[in-house]
């Protein structure tokens, strides 16, 4: 598996703060799905259509920790990085980071594992090419 | 502080549902954090009345593990326990078990502070007293 | 077609709030479509199992008066009656108001289409039934 | 008034999309609104300023045509023209788009007013100045 790590950019948009006049907590989650289904994408795998063909990709843990808030207006990006964990379940490793200074404004690690048309944990092949080896 | 656990029933909306069909990861953050605000109403304190009043109760870590998958209509209920975590910090935790039958759907465990008006983190007398003592 | 109105209790909660204090604008389309889908229900129309079936319910125009802002904890309830328009349209007339007082929120006029699994508009039986005579 | 249009990039992403695999309606008003913002920034206003400052941009009436729907990954763009309404009202005209071939997805006009501290509309000399002119 390779050390790459992916990276997307994106913008706070004002309706995704609360009455805090922040980002509201679970928006980061979406943050951080969308990045990683841009990153699956960059990978071969589009997420609606593993879903479409009974591939459900599920998230199993997410652990976040909320560094600083991002405010209306603030640019970020949200990088991306996947190494297998066992034999069936993989993790995302996710930053936020405002920019342009990348001052880390969350830390992510996202456990999930594939699971067939009947609903059992099993080794994807689209998945396993993605954490695979040589 | 008490053992009690306080709980509130809610039910899956359409919306909340994404192409999987199932309720989007991120929306688990959104019940939780409803069921904390009702607890802490519970407790006579308001969110928003906080806020106003420029206190700031930020949520420092957020560990949820996704145990199965709530879908369209179904009923469920989030608890709600708080306990401290050290001279500044509270931890909520908080479960949502499907009804009628109880499942346990997600465990979550919410970490946080209180932030005075400069954003440094105090100990707010109103949660303090919430947590605390006889 | 009868002058039912049907009628679903909500309550504002805190994460549907921006940094206005008040109940973001696209919220309220998240209310009107729960009330809705709860409308359909309880004609025995199931939202997610007509998804299923390849029969989609759309929605062809919205038409949003708003009166008055929702705040957080506001009690509400979404009233929902459905009309014919033309041979193959429906509309649905909502109110939302304020409780207890009553007070007026929100009036909304959503008109829609059943579309089949071509994605034709046609005069689905489950919604014909809903809409019709003796 | 300039006849300019103002016109944001966007793209879709899968948690905007429901349990029918496209754009939910609501998740439209998020689009329009995040592009009114952009707009209203480019022409010097910042939205969430304002409301710092007790000005409120209230919307009154939103009317929606959708046309066509969204799906996951569509690339689109959303413009913005405003106009007056009257002496104290305005109207943001505003189109979806799909890219790169141009369909149109959605018809907007967005009607609203300034609030002053007191919550009476009145006339924002920063909104007035944008509408204003020769």
């Amino acid at each position: 598996m390779s050390d790459e790590v992916f990276s997307v950019e994106m913008e706070v948009r004002d309706y995704e703060c609360d009455l805090q006049g922040i980002v509201n907590n679970s928006v980061y989650q979406n943050y951080l799905e969308h990045a990683r289904h841009k990153f699956l994408l960059h990978k071969g795998l589009d997420f609606a259509a593993l879903t479409a063909a009974k591939i459900h990709l599920v998230v199993l843990k997410a652990e976040l920790e909320y560094k600083a808030s991002l405010t209306p207006g603030d640019l970020f990006t949200v990088s991306v990085r996947m190494e297998a964990e066992g034999r069936l379940k993989w993790a995302f490793v996710q930053e936020i980071r405002k920019q342009p200074e990348g001052k880390l404004m969350l830390k992510g690690r996202i456990t999930g594992v594939s699971l067939n048309e009947k609903g059992r944990p099993f080794q994807a092949p689209q998945v396993m090419e993605m954490l695979g080896g040589e």
